[in-house]
């Protein structure tokens, strides 16, 4: 692909652009991770580290007026929480900016900020600051501080062959059925996980299971192999749903074979966790069982959000 | 005020509205200072707090394409830098989020990354996160940590009767200029202060002379005098311009009468600061002194962003 003027965002997406810019991203002191993983993870004290993200919302585009303000403002803080909760972290500071027509009233933006309360008190996070400006259409940025203990931290890369790749709940349709409004962030679920059985990668669902699990095979440098009959659907979710849509905001996780029979054990008694596959050899190819057991190589292709 | 459906965010102004929410903003433990100051200020370390903070730039309202990526880059990181300045801090880490439309150059973006790049670089800012998403109009938010020693940090609320006023620079007509583009955002400046005569009060100049300094007298519940023929003003720039232009960018601070000779002594070597008046008993008056002498009360309105 070219790198002249031509080229438009449409056309690299998403994806594109944020690896060209991470290429371009220096090396800093204190940095343990930069752009690649669901958050920034950062030194902070000698047993924790300190992790930081931000997610932008535009009208028209993630939600719609129609949605109404509390979900709208919910859904904003949600997301970069599960962000958090994909590193194995707790969230625990916001600072939100709101963009917003002069001509909105303002109750309306007292119940986006309202919705977001609710959340934030839910999972114990302090909204710091804001900034609002004035802006034709409705845009949201949460900025999310929050902290993982050192040995509870989970990166996209350290899935092995062999790990078994669990979901935490069912897939496809969430832009349909509302799922990705009212969510609940995966924070306890990946707590009970990394305080237990120690996975070895996780990453939170936003751009469809196809398209974040090949984000781990990537940074893990290994494959997989998921069976068609095993992967969790929500009400009329086809497979491709289940593969393809984004903004399920479940958690991927993957977790040596050793400890699958605990986990399965245990498990039942507080969360439900979905075997979907297993971790392979064969680099970054993600392969498909089909329920008369063919196998398929299937496209790592995303929700797009260009 | 009504708080019903009718009350339009034109009608109240960022600050009405920050007044609102700042009121439902729950203390939290580990918050030294949550809205309502130039940044949240966090526990950290044994003797250093962390600082954040977010700014929001829109086009068409902060910016227009017209200005060159660069400039837009820089300016969505200089603004926020400025803010950690007015505590006393210094900035540390940065997550990026923009919004931009499909059909934009990926060369386009990539120029507003470098103008943010080459700031980032002067000032040792990593760019650890950031997040890409699809807008009509381009959005910018930079979401900011810094680093304050304990015992330097500067509130806004810690000015005294008795006290001087400073700037440190001249003022007015920033956005005509185009300082408001290439300023520099005045960490030097304020290290200087922090480190050699701790300043009881300080905030950043975004709203104006009158309006920022009349958040000091809010918060340390003082007045103030400042005298016409003292204030420093840019180029063509009129009284007005120097009270009432937002943007500037420059830090108001106060200081112990006992300091001013020290600083004037001092800091013609490295740094000019400006005297432009004194803190008063008079709470939250705000009085300028004309070229005749004669005394008025002059409006803490501001540069209105909505």
């Amino acid at each position: 692909m070219s790198h002249g003027n031509k080229v438009r965002l449409k056309d690299i997406g998403e994806f594109g652009l944020i690896g060209r810019i991470a290429k371009s991203a220096r090396r800093q002191k204190g940095v343990i991770k930069g752009i690649g993983d669901d958050t920034a993870v950062l030194a902070y004290s000698p047993k924790r580290y300190l992790l930081f993200t931000a997610d932008m919302l535009v009208e028209g585009k993630h939600f719609t007026k129609i949605m109404g303000p509390e979900l709208i403002g919910r859904k904003s803080l949600a997301c970069s929480i599960s962000d958090i909760a994909a590193m194995g972290g707790v969230p625990t500071y916001a600072v939100v900016s709101l963009g917003v027509p002069p001509g909105l009233s303002v109750d309306y933006v007292q119940r986006i900020y309202k919705g977001m309360s609710v959340l934030a008190k839910q999972f114990k996070i302090g909204i710091v600051g804001g900034d609002t400006v004035s802006s034709e259409k409705i845009v949201i940025n949460v900025a999310l501080l929050g902290e993982a203990q050192k040995r509870q931290i989970i990166f996209r890369s350290g899935a092995k062959k062999g790990d078994k790749i669990f979901v935490t709940g069912p897939l496809g349709r969430s832009l349909t059925t509302g799922k990705h409004l009212n969510f609940t962030p995966r924070i306890k679920e990946a707590q009970y996980l990394v305080k237990n059985f120690t996975p070895t990668a996780m990453i939170d669902i936003s751009d469809g299971l196809a398209g974040d699990l090949n984000h781990i095979l990537e940074e893990s440098k290994v494959g997989a192999v998921i069976f068609d009959r095993l992967i969790p659907r929500n009400h009329r979710a086809q497979l491709r749903n289940a593969l393809y849509d984004g903004e399920d905001f479940e958690l991927i996780f993957t977790l040596p074979s050793s400890k699958v029979r605990a986990l399965i054990k245990r498990h039942n008694r507080k969360f439900k966790f979905y075997y979907i596959g297993d971790v392979t050899g064969s680099s970054r190819q993600l392969v498909l069982v089909d329920n008369k057991g063919k196998r398929r190589l299937i496209a790592a292709k995303s929700y797009i959000h260009f």
